[in-house]
């Protein structure tokens, strides 16, 4: 048995969702769009007498992790890394959840399924409310559409066929638990709207324009996310608002073409992995 | 619209498999496990007067990739790189018919999604006789394990979360062709053995002692094959036959610490993208 491991999880902007409420959280969810990042999340697992989990060097709460580690039977020491900022829609605790079943998996010798992994940390998301569809289009990478939701044994997962240079723009949190606790009728039917959108035109242009119609029609986008992305737009670029968080995506240069002192990454192609 | 794109898909070495025939190619396929690999092919599409298909800078008669480009109303140039042999159980023909659909959907404008475009190939390959469950596989990267046949819409795709180092030495060609034209029942009931192995213990060693396992009952090893296999293990090593070639693969320096010249690769995580 390896005493410790490593995964590397693809952060998520989602474009637009659905709220899919189900008693059984491996059928929760939510339908919906985005893009896995290269910028990610590095997951370290160690055994250890007594579980603790760490981001960037600060100690954290994380329930998501909680519940995937105890579902593995795991005390561990978890370290994380990564250049995204929490709380701001790019899916940080999601690729924590996963990140950390992949590598405990391997610590711990547990001997579970891909597949398997994905479902403990997508319903350890659900019930911690942090997060409906993040580890699942975190597991498929590229441009995720989850056309049906709930994790890998009920879900479906298309995506759009194409690779680009993603710019990112954060200027605040937004709370995701609050949102999707709410009431979310209203944000549902404008999330079927934008994914049927897409379905209809699976390319990049028409994902980040869905996105910003459902932004708006979802009553989600903020003075400050639209002027940014208004900015863009004159610019002669194309942007949008990640979901949950007070930021813009770019596809190319955008951000910067704005002037905006934007971090770049690109399309990851490969859901969440152990390292090598 | 641009005139050309390019596109790369893994390798793909099978190390059991099952036959599942059906009369829509889409629901036709095989159930099974193998390696995706990091060794795979690169396919360059251009608009062309007339279909033309290169690999390797040789002109080459192939089926799945003419019927692929006919599903997507394509006339194109189609150049492929790579450094597998053919006919050797790496699936080059699925990599070649995958990675001409998602280049041709960019090079044509074709507005397709990712399944879309992996149903195509997926039908393609079966129509053609040449493979059943290499695209698939290859669209999903990883350590793909097929539990239902078919095409995305209508299969089950799970995977073993591991990475490795994996070593390849080929010593001839078998016709996919003739062994799954044939009668396949025995092969099948073989296939449906080695999976549920490797399901209850969704490990790389189990998918090597399962191919192993496969290979013999199926009654496909060669005498050639089964001499490096074994030499493999007397040097301590872990190593199978791929499916369909008289191909040995090997985790991690297996096949050169029992003194073969083979080569290496490595365990490729995503499925077929377009280039960056």
């Amino acid at each position: 048995m390896s005493d410790d491991a490593r995964a590397f999880v693809p952060g998520h902007v989602t474009g637009f969702f659905t709220v899919d409420r189900d008693d059984d959280p491996t059928k929760a969810g939510s339908r919906g769009g985005g893009i896995a990042l290269s910028d990610g999340v590095s997951v370290t697992v160690e055994q250890a007498a007594e579980t603790t989990v760490e981001l960037d060097g600060e100690a954290v709460e994380m329930e998501a992790v909680e519940r995937v580690l105890s579902a593995l039977r795991a005390e561990a020491r978890v370290t994380a890394e990564t250049p995204l900022p929490l709380g701001s829609g790019f899916g940080v605790s999601g690729a924590l959840a996963l990140g950390t079943a992949l590598a405990a998996n391997a610590a711990f010798d547990r001997g579970l399924s891909y597949n398997e992994l994905v479902t403990i940390a997508h319903g350890a998301e659900v019930q911690a409310g942090t997060g409906l569809g993040d580890v699942v289009a975190q597991a498929r990478g590229g441009i995720p559409l989850r056309l049906e939701p709930g994790g890998p044994q009920y879900n479906y997962v298309d995506a759009v066929p194409e690779r680009a240079r993603v710019e990112y723009y954060t200027l605040g949190e937004l709370s995701t638990p609050e949102v999707v606790g709410g009431d979310t009728e209203a944000l549902t039917t404008a999330g079927e709207r934008a994914l049927s959108a897409v379905v209809k035109e699976p390319t990049l242009p028409t994902v980040t324009r869905a996105s910003r119609q459902f932004s708006r029609e979802a009553g989600l986008l903020t003075d400050d996310v639209r002027e940014v992305v208004a900015d863009v737009t004159d610019a002669g670029g194309d942007a949008a608002m990640a979901m949950l968080g007070e930021t813009v995506f770019a596809l190319g240069t955008g951000l910067t073409d704005a002037g905006y002192d934007a971090r770049s990454c690109a399309v990851y192609p490969a859901g969440g992995t152990l390292d090598e």
